[in-house]
């Protein structure tokens, strides 16, 4: 869609769609969190002289999209101007009003998309908008995009299932705890404010019985300051032991699934909406979780430092022998304070397929 | 030592004096291997208009150091010139003549030398220059300087023991083999090769009986083609059990200390004139080396892979609480194909401590 001048079709130059692009990206970021089961989309509207108009991000469910709050926010400038949404815009009546319709009426006269919708109900957003006559592209940052809060919405839409992130906090030689069990603190406090900050984005905290007996943890998502985060994600303890009476889990609110099958927390979770779930351990169910293949993504907060016992970070994942190794994929290597943080996937997940198919 | 108009005194610029002393390190580097007990220095000589005369390193011992390598190159360029060295020139009789006589010599008017030798014999080169009238500056890209070639040199001196570099190739949950002892290959070909360089530029390798039993290793320096590298280090096995005849390390070359103590090992190796040494493993033994504290160096190669059970890269390091944990500094993380190096140190060690002093 680039022209010879480097201008794509319409008002916007194609650095100006990508710089629009990174911004609806960044809204969208704001928003994760707290708009499952819908995903978290970002809205860019560039007016005619391909100046910023208005940005949004989906709201709460029941709440606005994201192109109509930008919308909103562009008001007349919108006429003729360019829309640039992370996904394709719906075309179904859902809670709220199509966005399509919308986008029409505002009288847009571009939009780029980065991806398409893979929900078959919602897809079609991209022909009904050409069908009334607007140019539409397909692809502009797909890659980071789908990288970004979509991803657990994604992978719940192409496998029905929320999407599992694994994290675990070890020593460089992989362990969790010492041999007599003491295990605070292992990592730095920039990575645990960074599992904080990952929390309030997640729609539900899993952790096993285990954890539960041994730390009794709270797994709220905390400030800095160590005031609760707005966004508190469904807490969600796994095993068929009780919740000790005092606990700071024995708590109303909590979901304590009684099993030792993967499949049905997830299922579970599913009933009640959760897309990204965040499992924090311990060991045993983590193992579980690697051998039924539900990880998608790991992040190992690696600390430099060595214990040469005491309890490692992942226990019996079903593999016996070394050609039964669960290879990952390093998606990105960062340095957290004095930790090292490894965000990786199975092998197996692949890079998500975006359609490039373009106006 | 930088004037107002950003010019060193003599005739090469402060900018002009770090290339010269990068150049000297990359000399240097090319040298790492083959000059111990002697450290391996990096010298250029640049011409009164600034420009590179001639780049010398340290040859095997007997041969020629690094200033008369580079002097001897520049000719009659040097006169009234620069020498950029890494280390201190040797003002002491040992083998060959002391350094400072052949700068002297060549009529060098400025020396600018990244170290000091921390050697009570040996130092002294710096005063004995001035007091000839040459100006010297110390402390160039001193940091950088002493975390190359020079650095088990250095630590050599300050100990009096080699400098031990602990390598370990593990999975992200710290596994080394799986349930059933197999262990082919955890890691890629990028960091086996990184490992096969590594060995190049050692003077022992150093693994345990149980490593030799269970897995017959060669231990020498391979090019990525299979051959062998020109150096080979010294070949130590450490335990009180025989190698097996028939193993690729039943041989007379070989060295074999019947002993559970580091120090031991380590006081055999002094003996030998070894400076740096690379532990290879296993993990019992490594876990010796850390609880004696005698672990200077941690390199991790960590695959992007979860094994779950099977051997861990550490064994018992005498660390039995959470707050005997061996912390360790990060000097560097890097990919290395598709697999993640962690480059550690002790924090007990902490970063070697240069002069700054000027001239
Ligand atoms: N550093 C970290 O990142 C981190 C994070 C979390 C925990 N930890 C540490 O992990 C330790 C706890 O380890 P853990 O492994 O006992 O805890 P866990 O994995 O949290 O809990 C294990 C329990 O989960 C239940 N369970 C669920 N699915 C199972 C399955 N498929 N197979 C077997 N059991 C299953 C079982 O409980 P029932 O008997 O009740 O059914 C089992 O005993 C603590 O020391 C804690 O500090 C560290
Ligand atoms: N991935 C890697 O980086 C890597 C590297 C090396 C090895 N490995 C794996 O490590 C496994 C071998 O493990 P390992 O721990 O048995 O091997 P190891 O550490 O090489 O050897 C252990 C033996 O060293 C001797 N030893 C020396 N100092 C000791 C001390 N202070 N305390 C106790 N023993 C001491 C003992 O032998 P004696 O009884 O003879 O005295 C002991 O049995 C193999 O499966 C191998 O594949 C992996």
């Amino acid at each position: 869609m680039t022209g010879p001048d480097g201008a794509t079709a319409g008002s916007a130059t194609a650095d100006g769609v990508e710089a629009a692009m990174r911004r609806a990206l960044a809204a969208s970021v704001a928003a994760h969190g707290r708009t499952s089961p819908n995903p978290s989309v970002g809205c860019v509207v560039l007016d005619t002289a391909g100046e910023v108009a208005g940005v949004g991000a989906t709201a709460p469910p029941g709440g606005p999209h994201a192109e109509v709050t930008a919308l909103r926010e562009a008001g007349d400038r919108a006429a003729g101007g360019t829309a640039v949404v992370t996904l394709e815009p719906c075309a179904h009546h859902g809670r709220t009003p199509p966005c399509t319709d919308a986008v029409l009426a505002a009288g847009i006269a571009v939009v780029h998309v980065a991806l398409r919708d893979p929900h078959p109900a919602a897809a079609g957003g991209v022909e009904r908008l050409r069908a009334a006559g607007v140019e539409v592209t397909v692809g502009t940052l797909a890659d980071e995009v789908s990288a970004g809060p979509l991803r657990g919405w994604l992978h719940r839409q192409r496998t029905g299932r929320p999407h599992v992130t694994w994290k675990l906090a070890a020593t460089l030689d992989g362990r969790i705890a010492a041999a007599d069990g003491s295990s605070r603190w292992i990592t730095g406090e920039a990575a645990r404010e960074g599992v904080h900050a990952l929390r309030a984005r997640m729609d539900a905290i899993v952790a096993g019985t285990g954890t539960v007996l041994a730390d009794d943890p709270a797994l709220t998502a905390r400030r800095p300051d160590g005031t609760l985060a707005e966004h508190q994600p469904l807490r969600v303890v796994v095993g068929r032991r009780d919740v000790p009476t005092g606990a700071a889990l024995a708590a109303d609110d909590v979901l304590h699934v009684r099993t030792h099958d993967p499949d049905e927390v997830l299922d579970a979770l599913a009933a009640r909406d959760v897309v990204d779930v965040l499992l924090e351990g311990g060991p045993v169910l983590a193992g579980a979780f690697v051998a039924a293949g539900r990880v998608d993504r790991v992040l190992a907060y690696l600390a430099p430092a060595l214990l040469g016992s005491g309890s490692t970070a992942l226990g019996d994942a079903g593999v016996g022998t070394i050609s039964d190794i669960v290879r990952l994929h390093v998606d990105g290597v960062h340095r957290v304070g004095a930790d090292v943080l490894v965000d990786a996937r199975p092998e197996r997940t692949g890079t998500p397929t975006t359609s490039q198919a373009s106006g």
